[in-house]
This record gives structure tokens, sequence and C-alpha cells, in this order.
């Protein structure tokens, strides 16, 4: 049997939208083997129990590149990460299927290949690349080539997820973004995130408050989430080192120094008052991504 | 006497439209006393021996602001930053001004408090901080304040800058610049400024291909230098890291491998057969800054 370990990502970091994302230790767990014949689920919900599955939609996929034919599948699936709020569950979802199908094939495809067809399928690589292979990174698209770095990170920083009981799916989140922006805007976001990246790198955390702005995705997404500027305003009065809409929301990740001991249970009593109900999840970065039967992590990503 | 040394400046670097500049060691000395009576210039040319010259002009901003009343000036420049080519010459005199005003009124201002004033005077932080600090650096406005930090470079890279003999005023430069942008030419830099700034951290320079594109001013001020995309086409061909337009142009810089020796030679040669003349300047980063004095460099950068 294939175990896969995939963590859940937080991608459109502050300013870095559609670039910058962010592994953190909240885990899919994927157990597969080959049968005889049938394809069985287990561990997941019953509508996710059909080849609609994506975890199966991505190992067909994988398979059908290696050429290789399972006589029947058993696909165990136990979930941590939250369905539909912006922590990166489709790309786990990938990830897990694409490296279960090459385990069970017999390691067929390289990294490359894996994370190539694990974009391919689900077209987010700034959530499929931080689950793959951990840490912080930066996705761009050159052509059809997906080009990356894992971004380094001083230690001393970890995160809190805001994560409300409704969903907010990526369709419904993209279709409020607009066609043309102020030349302003773009700058800001520019300026921004080259700040964020250097002050991550260089530990000057001081700096998230100023870098961690958005002007290209926060405010059209806003309206879809209940609460969101009066929440984003709590977190900032409780000083936090920056606030950010995960991926397409509607999550809100929150970053904070690594000895902040009073944040989580402060925003906890906050939200208690608010309509909807939150959950506040301290987290950490993950820095191992992927791994694969019993923690023998993927071979080091570039 | 008060003497500073200044270094060029190259702005824009790549994607980091109004944000990223680096300081080469190309440089501005500026040679201060302060006399009997009167305001002497020498070194510079005739047309810049009055009040309006902008070291000069610095100068009086930061006397006024401490209060300090000279009796007379002597001011030698010696230039060594070609001016209007998009190499921070204005940057230049304006730090030079404000850091001798300072030095000959016995250091009344700290660091933190030039850098404001010479920004306030010059307007265009992305070259005042790295010819005040040195290295690498990101520069944002937030308000008023202007927040920045130095950029991590990894060894291993050198500049060749490629600069006409004609000139292209900034004012110029900015007029041809749009008001709107399309959503994806936002995103386009965005990508590419986190790309780069993490490139260059990780020294993952054969990365820096990718990264160093712009979409945000290069092809608006294109048509205002002759030549730009054969020249860029050409670099591109000879296996530089990057190209980019310095500033608001019209110097085209290069970003290459230390070890390479034969870029700067080969583009020569392209060169000579164009209808303008464009001299190669091999350039390395300065990592001092502005230095008083024979060399005593400023304090510590943030």
């Amino acid at each position: 049997m294939v175990e896969v370990r995939v963590p859940a990502t937080s991608a459109n970091m502050g300013p870095g939208f559609d670039c910058l994302g962010v592994a953190v230790n909240m885990y899919n767990r994927f157990y597969v083997e080959e049968i005889e014949e049938g394809l069985v689920f287990e561990g997941c919900e019953d509508k996710f129990k059909n080849e609609d599955n994506l975890t199966y939609v991505a190992m067909k996929r994988c398979f059908e590149k290696m050429g290789y034919k399972p006589a029947g599948l058993r696909i165990r699936i136990e979930s941590d990460i939250p369905v539909c709020r912006g922590l990166g569950s489709s790309a786990a979802c990938v990830v897990g299927g694409v490296i279960c199908a090459n385990e069970l094939a017999g390691r067929v495809l390289n990294d490359q290949e894996l994370l190539d067809l694990a974009v391919e399928v689900e077209g987010h690589p700034d959530n499929i690349n931080p689950a793959f292979c951990g840490g912080m990174t930066v996705s761009i698209s050159e052509g059809k080539k997906v080009v990356y770095n894992n971004v380094r990170v001083k230690e001393g920083i970890k995160f809190c997820a805001l994560i409300p009981n409704f969903t907010l799916s990526t369709e419904e989140a993209r279709a409020v973004l607009p066609k043309n922006i102020d030349y302003k805007q773009g700058i800001f976001n520019v300026g921004r995130t080259a700040l964020l990246i250097s002050a991550l790198n260089n530990g000057d955390f001081h700096l998230i408050k100023y870098a961690c702005k958005d002007k290209l995705h926060e405010d059209y997404r806003a309206q879809l989430i209940e609460n969101f500027y009066s929440i984003k305003e709590e977190c900032e009065r409780l000083n936090c080192l920056g606030v950010f809409l995960s991926g397409a929301g509607p999550t809100i990740m929150v970053m904070l120094k690594e000895e902040d001991q009073e944040f989580c249970k402060n925003i906890q009593g906050f939200l208690e008052n608010l309509q909807s109900k939150w959950e506040v999840k301290e987290l950490n970065i993950d820095d191992k991504g992927t791994v694969v039967n019993n923690l023998e992590q993927l071979t080091q990503c570039g």
C-alpha cells in the first residue's frame, strides 16, 4: 500500500497574487492500493465516492501518462484540509493523486514530470508547488512552462488561519476580478511583493505590515466574505505581522511572530461574536512538502 | 573640506518598476567647503554653475532644515555618472548635497532624516536608497513615509551598462506611461518581481532570464530609445542573464555572470554598427553606498 501525505497551502500571500504560496502543517493523507477489481473509496464523504473524485481523476491522468493500467483501486482519504476554503484542498488532492499513481506504478515519472502533470490537472501552480515542495514558493507561468523557486524565509514566523464555516468556490471568487486596473494598483503590488520577499528573507518581520497589502484581489473578493474588513482590522489591532486572504478565500490568514502567545485566543474571542462560525487554527510552515510511505520526503525541489 | 562619494544607481530593475534599484561602481564626487562669501562652482559644466544646481538646491534644503547658515560655499563636482541616462545622476547629486551640507554643519541630522530629505527633494526613492545605502534595495511609499529594505544578493553577478550618446528626460519618459493597464500586466510583473528577488537571494541566476521581464514601462518607452529591441535581442542572444531599461532609460542594463568575459566585447561589436554611439561599461554592485571624507562609510542602512 502506498501512503502519501500532502500539506495544505495558502496562496496569494499578501501582494503576491497568483504567484506566492506557502505550505502549512495541516495535511491530507492518501492510502492507495491496487486491488483485483473495482474502485473503492474510503474515508471521504459519499458525494466524493465516484469517478469525479479529484484524487482519482489525477491518478487516472498519471496512469494514462505512464501507460499503466491498475486492475482495481482502493483509495482511502483522510482530509484535515477543509474543502473550498482557500487552503489548497484541490491542490493537495491532485498532488496526492499523481504521487500515489506514480508510486503504484513503480516510480516511472520524475519529480519535474509529476509537478508539471499536477499543475496541468489543477491549474494553480501557486498551490501545487508548495504542496509538492514544502516551504514558500514563487511560481510563474512562462508560456506553458511553470518556473518556480523556493523562497528563503528566516525562522521566526508562524501563521494563524481563520477558517469560516461557509465556503467560496474559486470560480465565484475569480468572477469578481476586473479585466483592467489602475496603473498604480499594479505598481502598488509590485513594490510590496518585492518588500515582502526581501523582508522574509532578511528576517525583517517588522516590515511585513507595510508589505502584506494587496490591491489586486482582496477588495474585489471582500464582498463575498462576511465581516472581512472588520476581522482584518481586529487582526491588525491585535498586532499581527500581516493579514491576507488565503487563496481565493474565504479563509483569512494571519502572519504572526513565533513567540506570539496572545493572538489566537484574542481573535477567537472576537470571532465568537460574529454571525458565522470561524475556526482559529495556529499553523507553522511545512518544510517537507509531500512525503511518501511513512514520511519519506520526495527528492529536493529546485 | 568635506569630500563625499555617491554611486550611480540603476532603478526599475527588470519587473521591479518604481521599487527596485541597485548601486553600481560609477561615482560622482563632491568636494565642498565653507568660504568667506559667495557661491563658487568648480568641475561641472558652465550651465550648472548657478543656484539651480541640484547639489546646491539639496544643500540649501538641508541647511534650512538644520537652521545652519554657511557664509559662502565652494562646491566642486567630479561626475562620472552621465546626466539624463537613467543612471541616477540626479539622485547622486541630491544625496551628495544633503550629506555635504550635514557634514559642514557638524552632523546635525541622522541617516533617516537625511534619507527622507533626499527623497523629498528628488522624488525617486528607488534611486535615492541604493545611492545612500549601497547594494540593491526595495523601496515603497506608504503615505508620506518611504519604507525600504536591502535585498540580499548572492555573489556571482555583475552588470554591463550600454549608455547611448543621446539623453532622455525622466519627464518625457513618464509621459508615455498609461493610466490603466490590463489586469494580466500587473500579475505578470508581480510574479516576476517575486521570482527575481528570490532567485538573486538564492543565487539561482539561471532563473533571471524568466524573471527579468517587464510589462509596466519598457514597451511604452521603447519607442523613445533607438534600436531598443534589436539591442535587447542581441544581448539575449549573447547569453546574458537578463536585460532591462535602467531607470527611465535610455541606458540599457545587462545582468551577467561574474565570470562572463565575452559579453562586453561582443556587444561592443554589435553596437558599433548602429547609428548612435553607445558606450559599454562593465559594472559591479557597489555595496558601500555614500561614503564621506576618504571613504568613511555612513552608518549601516536598515
